[in-house]
């Protein structure tokens, strides 16, 4: 992973609450890196602005979004329209002595810019094992690869990751001092994504049946007990 | 709480995988108060579109959204103009034989309209408890309530729920039969938003050391382990 000649724009400058900006290169990669549902927002035919939630993977500084070829979100931004992505990862409710002063705990990276169709196949191929390794490291490996097919039937998106910014919340609430006096409970309840016992669906071979090494040992069970709380 | 007249309209109408669409009444409320984190799109004076992720509450058929007044996306949503919320639930990783056929359980209701800012005080406070309600059931009649002062630093925005669509993914991977034999393990990893242990700040008095009932009882983690899976 290298550095990204990421420069935050008069677009992505967080203007208020400038303590919660965090938006160096290393911090908007680690927070990609952490979820795997985007927000894709991009203004329609019809002028409206509309937000689609989609996976996508991160290769260096580029983001990935794909989908089918007859998706009409991904005509629509392979038209080479701004769009802007934005990841969120929650992290706790912040409970204040004061219901004004209640908030949540997060992390989130605003990324602007235009997508463009990546036409080479070997290029698709690769951005296609990118986007499962993303979410299930160590599953591009084992899974069938994409026939010439399969990738054919398969639109991939880059979008630079030049106009980011990363906006982060944590910590204790901040309550009025008068209110500390109070007989309420302040603190956070922590959130995290969990991942739970992988369910087998029960089709193909018996071999089939035994939950591979990336699920249990570096899979995102791991991966989600790692970055957060869960016992392993 | 009552049905909504929620229509689906040429824009929020699902083209691709109508079997996804699950645009009731019941699946949209249902799918919205189980959520907390709204992604909020719109296009911005300089024509680019914006997503932010923001905290949002529901009473009845419309949307509440908050903040500063001094927030650029408050004062730029309040202007009347289109814009477009979504609400993205993550329910587990699919993961079929092929990489083509990995794909996200998900619940996701997009909301399209134009908000409104709520001048009345009482509508503004009462909002402001729903707020704190809709994150942490039983939280807002514990809570200090907004003063007069604190309800004008906030500005609160109404969305009415009138022109909406959820889509939702659920099931195992849909697996070509050719691919069955392979020796690749097939399924689901379920996910959900897990909320941990309470976090006391440490402030304040002996008594508000102690976690309330709505955090251990009737809170966040008990809806989460209801909703979902945790052992309670």
């Amino acid at each position: 992973m290298r550095a990204g000649p990421i420069t935050p724009s008069e677009s992505t400058t967080i203007r208020r609450l400038p303590a919660r900006a965090a938006s160096t290169w290393e911090s908007i990669a680690a927070i990609l890196d952490e979820g795997f549902v985007c927000h894709v927002g991009f203004v329609g035919a019809d002028g409206r602005p509309y937000v689609i939630p989609t996976a996508y993977g991160r290769v260096d500084d580029v983001l990935f979004l794909h989908g089918s070829p007859a998706s009409r979100m991904l005509r629509t931004l392979a038209g080479g329209i701004d769009i802007c992505v934005t990841v969120t990862l929650i992290d706790g409710f912040v409970l204040a002595r004061s219901a004004f002063h209640h908030s949540l705990n997060y992390r989130s990276v605003v990324v602007l810019g235009r997508a463009v169709e990546e036409q080479d196949a070997a290029a698709k191929a690769a951005a296609l094992n990118a986007f499962v390794d993303h979410v299930v490291p160590g599953r591009a490996a084992d899974a069938r690869a994409p026939s010439a097919l399969e990738v054919r039937k398969t639109t991939v998106l880059r979008l630079p990751l030049r106009e980011a910014s990363a906006k982060v919340r944590t910590g204790p609430p901040v309550d009025e001092p008068a209110d500390l006096g109070l007989p309420v409970w302040g603190g956070v309840v922590p959130l995290w994504l969990h991942a739970g016992r992988p369910e087998p669906d029960g089709q193909g071979t018996a071999l089939s049946l035994t939950p591979p090494h990336y699920l249990n040992a570096d899979g995102p069970a791991r991966r989600a007990a790692i970055a957060h709380r869960d016992p392993i």
